[in-house]
């Protein structure tokens, strides 16, 4: 017979999820109430004015998709792109790629500008592409790459994408809260993030928001919405204004109150003091990794400070280090993915997860495997 | 500034989310773990199991999608259907209207077998059809109208379809763990639920089962799959066997963690006895609306026990009693959908919502309501 389920306590400093705030587990177990109830619509109302507050934007199409980040980047493909559409990719991580596998199969024809992984995306390439390819419609790219830990310039691929004619799409799901992010400044026309990284929250929902010109797309566009559950121009009919919202589907009810409670918090501190303490947690990290002889992989400039890629040692066996750091001391951080698997170890410093006990806690156990090992 | 969200408590007694028993709740807010823990995967492996236990299928392929029943439905019909393919909708609620929209997207040719709203899915109907139709790769249906309240009988119908070497996708959002459903006895080929009706968990997860066939099935298209977030041949790779998962997405920890309790409280309660009980509680709300002079709308012999479509009567104002039951005595009942706008109420019994109390709270408060209005 089957019994109920007790996780360990874990300490998660991997790629995400980061552990959740009490104060957010405490919201999620709540009574659950109907999706249609006056007392969710008003919660959901909240839920789009945070959300605006969070992405740095007066976007109306501003909410959280019922699924993953994956659920919400494919709601930004599927909903922008049409078969035989144009569209840029700058790839320079796993999720480059995952954005091509999108594109693909929508139909459209994606063009990629590459980059190594661990570096950042080149914007000079990014306008040589654009000057040898007409008509393409949008960019695409990823703000912070989870995969390797890099930052790339969101302002100046988008002005760049922006003069000549194309819509942007960028991936956020690590960078929400955690870093910079200006969606109406920078002129990103959709985007979308997870809530299991710097808001602290539980996975399994993705907020997005569109631009004004992003929603005039979709409204016009010739071809149909090749999925019915990510169909933005239905999921605006129940996330509309006012008491009167079309069924589309159920909303995960109780997510969204941990969602909700997570916004909260991050709007009581105020984003640039949320922007700061990744900043300096990093640095205390840095510090403290090279005291006991760990390097960072990724040059200062472009490293996110929310997650650092270390350098694996020589000799070391990544593996084993990484089931002892959580057999023996409940610590979860992050195996390399991809060119980079058994090259370095990625640590998350995100959302409540990012303070100095938990840089402490962490570098005095690795110190610890490392030498008995 | 916005604040804490805390939730009214109402007794959900519509179309669902059904109330949520606490030991789910106490679940759901336990701490996250990573989505790759060891501790994480077993877990995994029990939903799986008792997913099969649920079902009644040995199929190997039995996981809940990261998304509600909408995403579920589309897992079903992106995996299955490739352009072309005729696919036999037999229609007769919305969910049915649903199928269609999905079939559409996929590129398929959807063939409908339409009965009224209110009325059971007739399977000469689908034998007219099928001989009509050379070729007909597919025939889908709802065993459990929500929309209606109406039961039909999966067992004949996939039968017929399995007669003319069809596959089958059934939708059994409402039926699972309320009435009788067996995916191997009565070869159901897919099959999609939902977590927020009669396992009285919180909405957001849709437990999915693929038959050998229809594995065989996916593996062996020519097409690829249009939806990278659904395609079933990447998600096999994380729910697979053993210690080695490979990455997809980011698992929705906590709402798993909750699923895994409410398939713990139904297989200690047995299937068999929650049938016997969600057909019991049936008949007592059958005899306490007639005490106040309600009827049921749909026939006693495709009546589903944990949704009752109930008569409204004849000058009586839907929209304010359903008002003044949820503002005045905490009590959600459902409004009838479509055609049946105004016709009638959907009152739920549904999981742990199911109870003597429950009915006895919410014919009083009916009556109430009816008589001061």
């Amino acid at each position: 017979m089957s019994n109920t389920f007790y996780p360990p306590e874990r300490l998660l400093m991997g790629p995400g999820p980061s552990n959740v705030s009490p104060r957010v587990l405490s919201a999620l177990g709540r009574p659950t109430i109907g999706h249609l109830d006056i007392a969710f619509i008003a919660l959901m109302d909240d839920i789009r004015s945070l959300l605006q507050y969070a992405f740095n934007t007066h976007n109306d199409l501003s909410l959280p998709i019922s699924g993953p980040g994956s659920a919400g980047m494919e709601a930004c493909f599927v909903n922008l792109v049409e078969p035989g559409d144009k569209v840029i990719i700058c790839k320079n991580g796993v999720f480059g790629q995952r954005m091509q596998e999108n594109v693909e199969r929508c139909g459209g024809n994606p063009i990629l500008v590459e980059d190594d992984w661990g570096q950042a995306v080149d914007p000079e390439k990014l306008e040589t592409a654009l000057k040898t390819h007409n008509d393409v419609k949008i960019v695409a790219f990823v703000h912070a790459e989870t995969s390797t830990g890099v930052l790339s310039d969101a302002k100046v691929i988008c002005d760049i994408a922006k003069s000549y004619g194309c819509l942007t799409i960028v991936d956020a799901v690590t960078s929400l809260g955690g870093s910079p992010l200006y969606i109406d400044d920078w002129h990103i026309d959709a985007c979308y993030s997870g809530t299991q990284k710097c808001l602290s929250c539980v996975p399994g929902i993705s907020p997005v928001t569109f631009s004004k010109e992003a929603v005039n797309q979709i409204k016009t566009r010739s071809s149909k919405i090749q999925s019915w559950f990510l169909d933005m121009t239905l999921i605006m009919s129940y996330w509309g204004e006012g008491e009167k919202r079309a069924y589309h589907h159920t909303a995960p009810v109780n997510s969204l109150y941990a969602l909700h409670e997570s916004l909260v918090i991050l709007k009581e501190e105020a984003l640039e003091n949320a922007w700061q303490r990744h900043d300096a947690n990093h640095d205390l990290l840095k510090n403290a990794l090279n005291k006991i002889g760990l390097t960072l992989a990724v040059p200062e400039d472009i490293r996110l400070p929310q997650l650092n890629a270390v350098n694996i040692p020589n000799g070391v066996d990544d593996e084993s280090i990484r089931k002892t750091l959580l057999g023996e001391h409940n610590i979860e951080i992050g195996a390399g993915l991809g060119t980079l698997a058994g090259k370095i170890w990625r640590i998350g410093l995100m959302g409540y997860s990012s303070n100095p006990q938990n840089i402490a806690r962490c570098a005095t156990a690795l110190d610890a495997v490392l030498n008995q090992n």
